[in-house]
């Protein structure tokens, strides 16, 4: 950064400049909501809210804080886990919200591609995709709230990476204001497409720090004749390996989701919301949810009955339930969504969103409890995107005790699953971002020459640091 | 880049003090053939020939280029069609030749993960993904030349991006020499990893002006249970496009290649490798080649007769042939991975590797054969990767003339049909990269927002600009 030169508040004068240069009504003082995040670790004192309508506008705010040196900070749903969203510390920034600009400007089912603004909500672009006879497949738990800009922005992932990939394999072109105030018209529809670096996704992952994304052109699919749904009590996390690609050699690219669940979120679902309707009548220590979308010709129940058979005869599946209506479908799916939920009623001393090589996932699982216990008392619910070997590992306190009896113990916890997860070749930040809260992670498991091409790609495009100071990369 | 000192030849004296850096044997004169290109456009002017062993030497190399400020030029293969491979000016360089470091060092079908050093080959890569009954779905012309390193510094397309995507898609990590000299090791293997911005995908495409790769971890597929093919005459590309769709609706990601071919191909294939089998007696003006991947449980020639009455009924096509053998599946693939060959034997003015949105192609087809009757008479053979919306759009001369007697019109073709593309939102460098053939292109139709920051980049991770410079970005 061009450090010599601290950033300034966006103050009362700042928000007066600002204004004059913007239709009216985009100015204001900043609601609560956009000064909280989900877990209640940050918390942002004040800036200024500014909600422009169109890129050029974007472009307007980003230029005068550039003058200025003002942070911005953009923003979209605000459900990011990791506070991405929320400047603690600093000057003041410039809150950009992109609510206004939700706009989904095109669908095209013959080309496979919708257009939309950076604010759409992903509930509404799924269901622009369904009412045109296509599948938009980036799904998670905050699909109502999260838009499409910050999903892009920390390339969120959710259940259907497996099939699909992340909302990185979704974008085809983006529209974004750079840090100098230019708009870079990215927003191409091509499948091929050589033209030189690939900005786009440079910025999708950067989470805010290079640019601020607009619009994106979106990849749909086509919807899946027939899906299907089953839970499957296996023996070990090695067995849901092998159910998983015993799956694989029969369906293909037909399994859709393979999410892993321990016997600890069933309890704390009858702990903490007990009007869900529990699957299992005595849940087995390790469950697996598996989903599968088949093309014309397939019986996807059939498919999955047939998979139990083979599954069972193999010794991987002790017992199962292939859903047999929609409604039991989404009675197993409101489980696998509560969780989170539950989790958040029960309040965890520390909640990892790890990832590891498929293979290492029962070494993960077997070394982490006893290194946990070490420290002290815990009940672990691990839980996850088995298929993307990514698992939400979360520790709580023991039944009786509350998470602030274990908060001399955070650092310790995460310091311990951080460092077996960085042993077995994994990634500490699997699909949440690095956000404000995993800054000090990245310096300690990342690697020095990524980390050297980080820190000299955002002094090159940002050299004064305005683009969300602090996320990601220290600020200076 | 830091301008004032210009870069140093690779001479005798560097040679000599390179080698005394590395193991005997590494440092040569460069052959002939790392001199060439496919295309006959670049011609090197010697310089010195690397082939390091092992990541570390390859740092070592750019270590002292750097100290020493020579041009490093990375080569893999050598196929690349844009003369990326090659310096044609600017002081000699080192040509990097990553050949000695083509072990495939692990295969994992139950992860779905392989591991190979950037030096191997693609058609070893695939045979060794088969033999562990996977599927690594990258396939071109050039397959059995073609080196990964250089596959995924270009980002190749080819056959299978429809279903697969291209050479980025295939990638999970990377492991690569910077500019500086020091190893990245992101060779990680995971499926969801946001630890910070994407160093991965900013190389695969940078065509080795922002560092070397030397491995990489590459995600495998499963086999499709049965393939079939076919090959449908339709009535325009309009037809085409309408016949993917239905085709999509019926089978969805079963698609694997959907290629389009103009009556001209069939005609060269006649008129220079007549002992081609051609499966049609009178060649309609517009054929599909289509192939499809389907799950157990599904017949892939009865999908595809299907989808043959269908279309037929709807009008979309009016003649077709589903193959009913292995040797008939190659048989038509024979036709349309000769008809490059047959181009070169005929001699092509200029030679166009574009794409356009989807829906655009019809209009493009339909402009751009009376804008380039404009400037003269020439045949045409428009052919590629329909599904992606990549034409390969070559101009020819008139029966009786060659090439040279058109010498004076290459510009003027060229800005023909790139002005058209580009009105049409389209590419003019959609799976062959920039190289240096496509330099002013990109300076022409380049967003400057992007060329800035891709400026930006380069400056900032190879400041002394001795990455293949004049690839991608014009040199200073």
């Amino acid at each position: 950064m061009d450090g010599a030169r601290p950033l300034s508040d966006a103050d009362d004068a700042f928000a007066a400049a600002l204004a004059a240069r913007l239709p009216d009504g985009r100015v204001s003082r900043p609601e609560p909501g956009h000064l909280e995040e989900p877990r209640g670790r940050w918390q942002g004192r004040g800036g200024v809210l500014v909600r422009p309508a169109t890129a050029e506008e974007v472009a307007e705010v980003v230029r005068a804080c550039g003058e200025a040196r003002v942070p911005v900070v953009p923003y979209g749903g605000g459900t990011g886990l990791v506070g991405g969203q929320i400047a603690g510390e600093g000057a003041l920034p410039v809150i950009l919200s992109l609510d206004r600009m939700r706009a989904i400007r095109e669908v095209d089912p013959r080309e496979n591609v919708l257009i939309a603004e950076a604010g759409a909500i992903l509930a509404d672009i799924q269901t622009a995709a369904r009412e045109a006879n296509r599948l938009f497949p980036l799904s998670l738990a905050s699909e109502g709230t999260a838009r499409i800009g910050g999903l892009l922005a920390t390339n969120a992932g959710g259940i259907n990476t497996l099939r699909y990939g992340n909302a990185r394999a979704l974008c085809l072109g983006l529209e974004a204001v750079m840090p100098d105030g230019r708009i870079w018209h990215g927003l191409t529809r091509l499948r091929k497409d050589n033209t030189g670096y690939d900005l786009r996704d440079l910025l999708i992952g950067a989470e805010g720090t290079l640019g601020v994304i607009t619009a994106a052109a979106l990849t749909l699919h086509p919807r899946p004749a027939g899906e299907g749904t089953a839970l499957l009590a296996v023996r070990d996390p090695e067995a849901a390996l092998d159910l998983l690609a015993m799956a694989r050699d029969r369906m293909a690219e037909g399994i859709s989701a393979f999410e892993l669940m321990h016997r600890q979120g069933f309890g704390f679902l009858s702990e903490k919301l007990p009007e869900t309707r529990q699957p299992w009548p005595d849940p087995p220590e390790w469950s697996v949810l598996i989903e599968v979308g088949l093309a014309r010709g397939l019986d996807p129940a059939q498919a999955l009955e047939g998979l139990f058979a083979e599954a069972h005869e193999a010794g991987l599946v002790t017992d199962g339930i292939v859903a047999q209506s929609e409604a039991q479908r989404a009675e197993f799916w409101a489980v696998r969504e509560r969780i989170p939920e539950a989790n958040r009623l029960i309040g965890a001393v520390s909640s990892h969103d790890i990832s590891v090589p498929l293979s290492a996932i029962p070494e993960f699982v077997r070394r982490a409890g006893p290194a946990l216990a070490g420290i002290g008392d815990f009940r672990v619910n691990c839980f996850g995107h088995l298929g993307d070997g990514n698992l939400h590992y979360n520790v709580f306190p023991a039944p009786g005790r509350s998470r602030a009896d274990h908060e001399h113990q955070r650092d310790a916890i995460k310091g311990c699953v951080h460092d077996l997860v960085h042993a077995l070749g994994g990634s500490v930040a699997a699909e949440h971002g690095v956000g404000r809260l995993k800054v000090p992670d990245l310096e300690r498991y990342g690697d020095p020459a990524k980390l050297a091409a980080m820190r000299a790609i955002k002094a090159a495009l940002d050299p004064m640091g305005i683009m969300n100071p602090g996320a990601v990369l220290r600020a200076d």
